[in-house]
């Protein structure tokens, strides 16, 4: 890996930090921020942590039109014993340039990346709250900076990471929501960017969110894009599901996010000898399922929420409650495990723990 | 409509302007532009034309995470009198307004940003070349401003106007191009986003695009995600076949954008009596007509090159031949006429010219 090379200007305004209790998702950013810069010529240069400020860009700037951007979601995490640590950086990062590369965005250094993330979560590391399930949201990003209003991949663009600290994701425990099935809107299909952490596959989600809203459903799970049967994953969450003492959830098809906690999830089941499988599954084996009994436990799995437990499916007409609206065991067990590990109270067997101060 | 009131603050630093043999598509950009803010209390306010300048955004700006955004293209073209004229601005206008619904924008006063980009050309009108072909191509485009990394609309926007003088699209006279059938990649599908204009199926073409251009080819024709059976459009242009005597165009099915072109080349048509429809189409269609030779002609239509003659499709190993590689006599005839109102050389029987004096 290349030097590690980083200018760093400190801001001399810092803000004062909201409590603990008024914290939510991605609503307060810190008092810096990373950037970088790319042309053609440098490559990847000019790493630099400054105090958090606007970006000004030309308005030709290709961002702004044709959604050349990409985006990662890892978290910093403060332990009882005052210790900063991140999980798993380094799967973001790959993921990072797989998208990259579906875009048609230059690879960035993914050793410096870290090094550059851990820089700045220390220097600003009075942000990272200590309350239970609070945590400090690290959002890097790269988007096309060129003012030209051809569709081509842009000959510059900046690489930012901003951190964000947030509250619990579930105020009072860990707590089943309501899924609704989408029938009409398609997020993405294979040979399009589902498998890429990128803008548009956002934008393309707001429509469907919007209608299942209003109907009282926190999220929606997405069908396949081709014959609207298969299961692909929840807004920003991958699926699973436990059928008869075994646990599958969607292969990866091009057209699903490779979630960091998916890959967790069975790689702890695994390590538990939890039968685990990924695979193709409709939405009628999982109704089957349901109808005779066999459906015992269903929950997302992100960042933001680690393991979000299902409650209800709504699948047009069809209405499936899980374990009575309830947490199941399984869920708990992961959701304690993996925030375990993420907090330093539980031992990491895998090596997913990535120190700052280190 | 509302009031139309628009604060001018000019430039007092104008830019040299490129010669007319200099101008390319989207590189240069005139020295004003139009802004408007949105929040949910004032909804559109504060619309002002003001010196080119940068778009100063949060680092959290939604735009560039969630790609909420949506944008359009026109062109001002200035007559051998010197007039200005636009053409069909309320299509484009309308298209956003649609576009605006898909990805959940709030819409736009469209009468009132007609005048506003009237008002905006008249400013700049000393950037409108001259020369045969140039014109001012018109970008607007909203983005979503509001500071948060919550999967969700934003609550604030800013709808922008740029500005850029363009060089005539064939250097030396209307030209046939080489597309590439694409079998791999899918712009959109139905359900997706594929009928609003909006950057995330540009990003998402960006990689087929970079494949066929090694191979020689200008641009991919997209064909239908669910079966790549059926045609869809071009890069930037939707697509016509001329087989045995009748124009058939892809019909719209929701993944296809509505070009103003393409609706102006079906109004011409029709003027003509040439009878011309929209159905689904399929690749093996159009081989089976070359291969019995009926298929005459093939073009696509789109604001940049109005006409675009389609001399050699690749559709895998098979390669269709069309015209000879030469511009068929339709093709011509619908770009001269086209190109012939919008230029002012030509009688509008359509009312399609709204002139920027008025
Ligand atoms: C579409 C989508 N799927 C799945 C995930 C879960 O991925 P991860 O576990 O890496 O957070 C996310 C969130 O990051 C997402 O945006
Ligand atoms: C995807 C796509 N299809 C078709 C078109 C043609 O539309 P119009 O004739 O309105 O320029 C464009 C260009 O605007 C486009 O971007």
């Amino acid at each position: 890996m290349s030097e590690y090379t980083i200018t760093v200007i400190k801001n001399e305004n810092p803000k004062s930090k909201p409590a603990s209790d008024e914290l939510k998702f991605g609503k307060y950013f810190t008092d810096h921020m990373f950037i970088q810069d790319y042309n053609m010529e440098k490559g990847w240069h000019n790493a630099r942590i400054i105090p958090y400020q606007p970006v000004a860009l030309d308005p030709a700037a290709m961002i702004f039109h044709y959604g050349q951007t990409v985006f990662e979601g890892l978290k910093a995490y403060r332990t009882k014993d005052n210790e900063i640590q991140l999980f798993r950086p380094n799967k973001n990062m790959e993921r990072l340039n797989r998208s990259n590369d579906r875009i048609c965005i230059p690879p960035i250094d993914e050793e410096f990346a870290i090094k550059a993330i851990k820089h700045l979560v220390k220097i600003d590391s009075d942000w990272i709250p200590a309350a239970e399930g609070t945590s400090l949201y690290i959002r890097p990003f790269i988007i096309a900076t060129e003012p030209y209003l051809g569709v081509n991949p842009s000959a510059t663009y900046q690489f930012i990471v901003i951190l964000s600290p947030v509250g619990a994701y579930y105020e009072s425990g860990i707590n089943p929501v309501k899924i609704a099935v989408e029938n009409n809107y398609v997020r993405a299909v294979k040979g399009g960017t589902g498998e890429a952490k990128t803008a548009g596959n956002y934008a393309s989600s707001l429509k469907a969110q919007e209608v299942v809203a209003k109907e009282g459903y926190a999220q929606v799970l997405w069908l396949d894009g081709l014959e609207k049967k298969y299961i692909e994953e929840v807004g920003s969450m991958n699926v699973f599901f436990k059928i008869d003492g075994k646990v599958i959830t969607p292969q990866l098809n091009g057209s699903i996010l490779e979630g960091v906690t998916r890959n967790s999830v069975i790689e702890m089941l695994k390590h538990w000898d939890i039968p685990v499988v990924e695979r193709k599954i409709s939405m009628q084996e999982i109704y089957n399922a349901y109808e005779s009994g066999k459906l015992e436990e269903a929950f997302g799995s992100g960042t933001a929420a680690v393991i979000s437990p299902i409650g209800e499916l709504a699948w047009g007409e069809k209405k499936i409650y899980i374990n009575n609206g309830e947490t199941g065991e399984l869920s708990h067990k992961l959701y304690d495990t993996l925030t375990g590990i993420q907090y330093g109270k539980v031992e990491d067997p895998f090596g997913w723990i990535v120190k700052v101060s280190n």
